[in-house]
């Protein structure tokens, strides 16, 4: 199989840090810690929150890109544009000719597992990686809070990253981690899945501002298709595993190829 | 086959259309005028220009929708959010207890094949909508001008939207459709094909405000891995086809989930 490798590197390998929620978060603080244990970190994050951006990049307005000082021993900036801007510009800028082992992102600040995995910004980072060769997971908490407790994720954390440099990951793929909250008891390991048949059933909380507009503030409830399905992140987490959906940027339905065909256009 | 099929509706087809180059557009007015053909037609969309926003939504802040009157005998609303907001809200507040047979995004002023889906906001709009159950095309036209010639795209529109009313667009999928350009020559027919293996290739342009700060543009090249292979959407657009592919929102790489699973985490 075509792997993305860094088997034959024998120095320690070159990890570029990124998230969703900002540089400033606490999630990418912890996973920037754990990332040290492995190898060289470089961090090119959002200076601001990002939740919910997709896989958006800045198309015909500036970026801004910043050296700062948040983390010990690490190459660090902080960018005006999204997380997949700011792959695209450590890649390209930052980092140069040299090409990172792996990337990661996060760790988010609450769950993108099965369709959440659309809207987060924590794996577009992860996928644009993937789309120019370089290994990449995105690693997401199921806890949404600022204070979110990370105290448990670094085992789960360092085990998938050390594989994924030993083992590579296919060519075309990034990995969507999500980790159970630790509220919810202790984790009982890792399973590989698939993306569950989700999706948010949004309800519109409209109001009026102090003008008399009327504007709409987005709410929803998740509603899994997939409830009963054993081989589904969903089913994963809701048991106490780790998730771990291998996702790719083909989004061809290969599937239907044929049906469509048979249209006649 | 279980498809998203309106074959069963006797009266005219209920169609939304959004777009992400906002509702102002000459790609939306095109879309609008040809879907008024097909059936009853009510707009939400962008009210300003959202290329490059991919599948983003407005998490944590406010949504503006106000009535336009923009086109001619039509519902029509302009959004604050993203294209994929405004499928939300179409469907949740606009139409409310109505689901539409069909949703259309466009016509984009520009390419949206290949690696480009990943960035879009018109097939976000699509994506969207396929998630929520509802068939759904994105059209994009190969010119990027503000004034492109949308003169050539009536028949093709018509004949793929057509189809998809009659035949049902099997759930789960978005079909993402480009038009070439007309300055390239007269279109050959419609190819159904897949999504070629292609990425740009970024260069950052740096340049100091005048404020002596640095700040970056993001331009590029594109790259196609594929540039041979004859069942892609590039090959089709270069040699004159209007493109189909049928896209899909599960992500899962399901040819690799043995090859992660062996790594026995």
């Amino acid at each position: 199989m075509d792997v993305n490798s860094s088997e034959s590197t024998t120095k320690r390998p070159l990890i570029l840090v990124s998230n969703d929620d900002g540089i400033t978060s606490l999630g990418i603080r912890t996973l920037v810690e754990l990332m040290q244990t492995l190898g060289e970190v470089v961090v090119v994050a959002p200076n601001s929150p990002q939740s919910g951006m997709g896989h958006a990049i800045t198309i015909g307005e500036p970026l801004r890109l910043y050296s700062t000082e948040i983390f010990d021993e690490v190459d660090e900036y902080e960018c005006s544009g999204t997380p997949a801007d700011c792959v695209k510009l450590a890649k390209c800028y930052v980092l140069k000719d040299r090409a990172p082992d792996l990337v990661v992102s996060g760790i988010n600040h609450g769950s993108n597992s099965s369709i959440s995995v659309l809207y987060s910004g924590t794996m577009s980072a992860a996928i644009e990686a993937a789309v120019e060769g370089i290994p990449a997971i995105g690693f997401s908490l199921c806890d949404y809070r600022l204070e979110a407790d990370f105290s448990h994720v670094g085992e789960y954390v360092l085990a998938i990253t050390r594989a994924a440099l030993q083992n590579g990951i296919p060519k075309g793929v990034a990995l969507n981690v999500n980790i159970p909250s630790i509220d919810n008891g202790p984790i009982k390991g890792i399973k590989v899945c698939r993306q569950a048949h989700a999706k948010w059933q949004e309800k519109f909380d409209y109001r009026k501002d102090p003008y008399g507009r009327g504007y709409f503030w987005m709410a929803g409830e998740f509603v899994n298709y997939d409830h009963d399905k054993e081989d589904t992140d969903e089913w994963a987490l809701k048991q106490g595993y780790v998730s771990v959906v291998p996702c790719k940027y083909d989004l061809t339905s290969y599937e239907v190829l044929d049906n469509i065909s048979s249209w006649g256009l």
